[in-house]
């Protein structure tokens, strides 16, 4: 009954939304989108443990066998819709006759109602959009299905946003970032721009890899893939809201790109949180965070925000930052870090790196002791020999726990959303208060 | 070294097409896309068959294990080949400075030479082309890896159109066909043309779902689906190059869009056939079937010459008329039509279905028995009672068989790919003949 409701909702916001703004639309599919994921999950999850997409939940009684790689469903369906929407965004009221062979004799306008409508010219952009999220979903599939290696995943994101950049170099073209005030002043220059050339197309393909890559990496608890996935689209529409009500023109066009992209990823995104929370019943695999990054990339990287975007990744980059030691070999990295599940009591353990059996380096015992004594890492000493016996893993997750003491996995995942939520909405105020300080403007006109 | 070789006139007519034509950098992707297709294909063959994609080459003795869906290689490095084709088609020298937060406050335009590249208006069409061809191999492998049902695979085409159904509808919207002179004198109209509207989309989504499907339909033997696929490239080139020279302006638009297509597609297929052909190494799965297809469909579709494309596909629409009686069950049709092989003399043999176990509809006998009379099929009656025993299976390759006898696999391939490329380009010939005479006028100024 709820779900009619529901689908009727979604008709008659897309239906109207073109008399009064795409936004309405966004909200429309965002609904069909959770629908068609919600109804598809269950139907296809057996066809994925039957080809051996399927993986054991470790931090389950029993360890459960349950299906892999679900969030290919979600950015399929996200997929289609993105092609559905395109009449609602782009639609041009523009009649032409030919008489066949592609003759084009005869263009006949009528009624133009532009002024509701995302502008024509940006239907390359969107189509390019469009088709770098689905080489990501494509790549990504490949990855889930021949378990590449790290040092090829790692550069899968880049590869899928070729279409992305070369569209952004034939049509935009667009290398030239702001010089801050700031240091504009220091370098006692008049120029306010500089042009990175070639540089800045290395430096989006970097952002292309890093969203990706940083979702990917913060993973190890039910939820929490497509959990941060939604808690970033929502602190990006915040920041687009903002722009929306009270930016300039041009940041608008921008920030309603961002946020026709990212409605109807919540909707995906949120029917399969509903399947992988707590307890999970499928995994999300890494299709959907390279697909969940890539939109934020997309989005950053075509709205010219991209600085933004990396605030927004301020939790994820704690993260990446946070693991380097283990990641770098200068302390132990057992082959899961992902936090220990205690059967006994049901909660969740920070897991521990062993340093007895492998030692760290000799110059990461007194920065191990210093992060002891910062809180951020705990550490367990032989009492007589004062030797260091075992730290816990360097992850977010197990500094959660180390901060907040064991806990449901379910409340794990929570309580790290609501940090990321936080971190989110400050750095979005910081950056409204701050950052036009540094750059000498904002494109925002607060009161 | 001839590789090198190739490389090097591969780059060559890339870096110097801008100055030229579209059509020699085709050439130059064409030869890296051989390259890189045929250095992947070995490469990757023993993890597709690692992840279950693999079948059993049942015309050879001991009916050894090869890897399946190879073709999704071919269709991969096509879809990025297309990307990296788009600044030597499109590039439209235009600078944008822009102040952060999507303003764009300046426009500063280079020199335009626009005179040797594509029509930029036309990037989304070419975009929406590539976008429906992506999703034409994601729902491809989904197929390959989940082993879809005949009703649900049938229709797949129909769904991967539907990016490129969505940018015709919002950019062209044309829904008007030409009224051939022959019609407008027998009906007594002077309207030269009629608008087909909604049908139209209806007329696109058939001609997806026909190509590709009846690509897929005649196989069986090595080699064969591959090699139709560059058989069908090859004579819609020298149609292209008849507009190309002789046609008019708006059609040379067309032509070149198709040639553009479908000169990267012939590397990438001709190193797929170099691994498919006898004896196959490498199967090629549905995903290239459909892929293929998918390339004549959207040429014939976006180039407004779908009757044209249809011609070419005689074959295949040969093939699929005469299997209807055993495809609809009105004679008897075993799981597998292929041809049988004889490890005896290693010859392929007309396979059969069994008349006597499972006897055909009583209306059919005088039609199995007309077609034997007109050497259409082959039967084997029993000599005293006048029983029908068996007749041969009603495919091409079988027929084949029945003409010209029992022969190796190889030879058979080759012998229905001459009968292809005769008929096609008779067929290229009757049109711009024929064709010129049943709508009273041809694209084609001939002396």
């Amino acid at each position: 009954m709820l779900q009619f409701a529901l689908l009727a909702a979604a008709i008659t916001s897309i239906y109207v939304s073109r008399h009064y703004s795409p936004l309405l639309a966004a909200l429309g599919f965002s609904i069909v989108g959770y629908q068609a994921t919600n109804a598809l999950i269950p139907r296809v999850s057996s066809s994925f443990i039957k080809i051996g997409l399927f993986g054991k939940d470790l931090s389950k009684p029993g360890r459960p066998v349950i299906p892999e790689s679900i969030g290919a469903i979600s950015a399929t369906v996200y997929l289609f819709i993105m092609f559905f929407y395109i009449p609602f965004l782009f639609y041009k009221y523009l009649v032409v006759i030919t008489s066949g062979g592609g003759h084009r004799d005869l263009s006949v306008m009528e009624s133009v109602q532009e002024e509701y409508l995302f502008p024509h010219g940006k239907m390359s952009e969107y189509l390019s959009a469009v088709l770098c999220l689905q080489s990501t979903v494509l790549l990504g599939m490949a990855d889930d299905l021949f378990d590449l290696r790290w040092r090829h995943k790692f550069f899968l994101p880049a590869v899928s946003a070729i279409p992305l950049l070369i569209v952004y170099y034939v049509d935009f073209g667009v290398t030239y970032v702001l010089i801050p005030d700031v240091i504009q002043n220091w370098l006692q220059t008049s120029k306010t721009a500089v042009n990175l050339g070639g540089f800045y197309y290395m430096y989006m393909a970097a952002m292309a890899i890093f969203c990706p890559n940083s979702i990917n990496i913060l993973a190890g608890v039910n939820g929490l893939e497509v959990g941060q996935s939604i808690v970033l689209g929502v602190i990006s529409l915040v920041n687009d809201s903002l722009y929306l009500t009270l930016g300039t023109e041009a940041s608008k066009e921008a920030h309603m790109f961002s946020a026709i992209l990212i409605i109807p990823f919540l909707g995906v995104a949120l029917a399969l949180w509903k399947w992988n929370k707590w307890p999970a019943k499928v995994f999300v695999g890494d299709t959907f965070c390279y697909f969940a990054g890539m939109i934020f990339s997309v989005v950053g990287i075509l709205g010219h925000f991209s600085k933004t975007t990396l605030l927004l990744f301020i939790p994820q980059t704690f993260n990446f930052a946070y693991s380097s030691p283990q990641l770098f070999g200068l302390v132990p990295c057992p082959r899961h870090r992902m936090p220990r599940f205690n059967e006994g009591d049901g909660l969740m353990y920070p897991s521990r790196a062993d340093l007895v059996a492998k030692p760290p380096k000799k110059v990461m015992i007194p920065v191990l002791k210093s992060l002891y004594l910062l809180r951020l890492i705990d550490i367990e000493t032989d009492a007589k020999t004062g030797v260091l016996q075992n730290c816990t893993n360097m992850t977010l997750i197990n500094l959660v726990l180390v901060w907040f003491g064991p806990m449901r996995e379910d409340k794990l995942c929570n309580r790290i959303l609501t940090i990321q939520l936080v971190i989110g909405l400050l750095a979005i105020l910081a950056r409204h208060s701050i950052g036009s300080f540094i750059f000498g403007h904002d494109n925002i006109q607060f009161l």
